[in-house]
């Protein structure tokens, strides 16, 4: 598990750069549409382009072979190297094309989103969706780069921003109490570029060093999962009933839920809750529309998360406090109804 | 590169304690119509059975996309277990399958062919043919155990066994002259099982010792390409001709090849050309239908080989002597050229 990761203004060159000292047998970038026409004429990078379709609808293996075939047809050969420039859905599915090509080549990922910037980008988890199932095949491949400039997030909505800012409190919990009170602090959609970068910088930093101690998720990496059990089971309802949510929203979310179990079994300051709540109100990230109704859906999905062990437990990592993860804490459909109710009351 | 190796008489009782042992969520077996048929009944395991079709034409997308999906269906989880029981396409495909199924389960490969022992179930190469291409879409994966037993082999034809053993006597050559000795000396057809399972054992060690030193190929393992570049030249050339060949066949024309073409490279031998060429006559390897008007096509497929770097170099491993092995040495066309009328000169 290296993975060299690269904080830069200056794009184009770094990535001209790096796949030069890479010395490959032929270069190709992987991009959705979107990218291709917003962000691609900006950078001029010299070399042939595969596109797919954007979305995460679009993250599955008809995707996946269109781009197995464009390397076939270009003459790929394992010395080859790909370069995927996109949103999660891109590094995910490009670094799973790139792990599996002739059994691996290599490949660096340049996310232009923050949330792909600070999660799916690092950490060498690729994969695609296989009949309905979020991720359900894939590799743990770590990109031989990853090449991280906030220049490239110009372009985002306010809401993709707080979307990614969501993982990035998230490493904070994970991190110290300092980290989380610091981003806390900021006024998230006026932070301009250059002071984003070194706390983007910092972030991903967190999950380096999680991703470098278990890089296949045995233990410590499923700390990561903070935020995910519940926050995946908001995001998946939300997709059912036709109005989808942004992924770091339905995480910041689940991290107020999973506060609240974390507070119910090992005493998380009732403050604490508060605090974060007040956090979320005041940057937007908005509510789920959630009512009494809706918790059985929300437990089963809980229940089919890839995290659990066997479909009787609901697995969750808690925080004693900021900066003090507890991973592989379990709770019961009972535990989860108070903390849904809490939650409700407290996002009122 | 961890690999547990066993070696066994007493293949149900292993494979179920070692299964136990893994202590599994859900184990389910990968298997192929025929072994399901011939193998599976006298081997009695309580596991369910996921079943594709044979041969390697199905050692496609559409197979292992159904073992996907049988996986799926069956609730299978990170902890769930495979058992590959089969030839190559069953341990290469149903590897794949494991090591990309929730970005990889765990897998126990059991071997039903001499070939298969020898070669494809052991050392971590996973994958499935794409667009008409051998395993280009795969992933370096070994297995968590693999359970040999020549008991399985006792359905086997004179030919798949005589396959077999051309990966064993390549082994030898590249691990000492004694073992290469000893393996031409042995009256293949007639070796019963009890006296092959310590030959097989001394012949996979060679390849584990290689792929420990070099799992995912960027040296040393290249080695174990010997006969390979030429071999899979015949082999391809069958089959679009109609007349397909064994794999060990091929593999044992295509190390005469290799040894001419390390005789005019590097002073291998005279005298062990004629050798070999005795052994494979007297063993009835049969001769590859060629004439000189499949010189080029031969030459072109050489030149797609996927160890090649580039297009424009055609890569051998080459031998001094018998166990002294020569990786990366490129031949040009007239040499290939040269070294094909010498073969058939010898094998009239």
């Amino acid at each position: 598990m290296s993975q060299k990761i690269l904080y830069t203004n200056n794009i184009s060159e770094t990535i001209t750069t790096l796949a030069g000292e890479m010395d490959p047998a032929g270069t190709f970038i992987v991009t959705d549409t979107n990218v291709a026409e917003a962000v691609l004429p900006r950078l001029s990078l010299p070399y042939p382009v595969i596109t797919v379709a954007p979305g995460d609808e679009n993250k599955n293996l008809t995707g996946l072979t269109s781009i197995w075939s464009r390397l076939v047809e270009a003459g790929a050969t394992r010395k080859s190297l790909l370069i995927n420039i996109g949103g999660g859905v891109i590094t995910d599915m490009g670094g799973f094309a790139a792990a599996t090509f002739k059994r691996g080549i290599r490949f660096i990922n340049v996310p232009t989103t923050l949330l792909s910037a600070v999660d799916a980008a690092v950490g060498g988890k690729t994969g695609i969706n296989f009949e309905g199932l979020k991720n359900e095949i894939g590799a743990f491949a770590p990109a031989d780069a990853v090449v991280i400039s906030t220049a490239l997030f110009s372009t985002l909505t306010d809401e993709e921003i707080l979307s990614g800012y969501a993982e990035m409190v998230k490493h904070g919990l994970l991190s110290s109490e300092a980290d989380y009170r610091e981003l806390l602090g900021r006024d998230i959609l006026s932070i301009n570029p250059d002071a984003l970068l070194p706390l983007l910088e910092k972030s991903v930093k967190v999950k380096e060093r999680i991703v470098i101690e278990d890089p296949t998720e045995r233990g410590l990496r499923r700390a990561l999962n903070l935020g995910h059990t519940a926050g995946h089971a908001f995001e998946a309802q939300a997709l059912h009933k036709g109005h989808p949510v942004p992924h770091g929203h339905a995480v910041a979310w689940g991290i107020l839920v999973e506060m609240i179990l974390s507070n119910m079994a090992l005493g998380f300051p009732s403050s604490e809750l508060q605090t974060f709540t007040t956090f979320l109100k005041a940057n937007g990230y908005g509510c789920p529309a959630v009512s009494c109704e809706d918790y059985s859906e929300l437990i089963a999905l809980m229940r089919h998360d890839k995290k659990n062990n066997s479909p009787s437990e609901i697995n969750f990592t808690l925080l004693e406090s900021p900066g003090h993860p507890v991973i592989d804490r379990s709770a019961s459909a009972d535990d989860i109804t108070a903390a849904l109710d809490i939650f409700r009351d407290l996002m009122q």
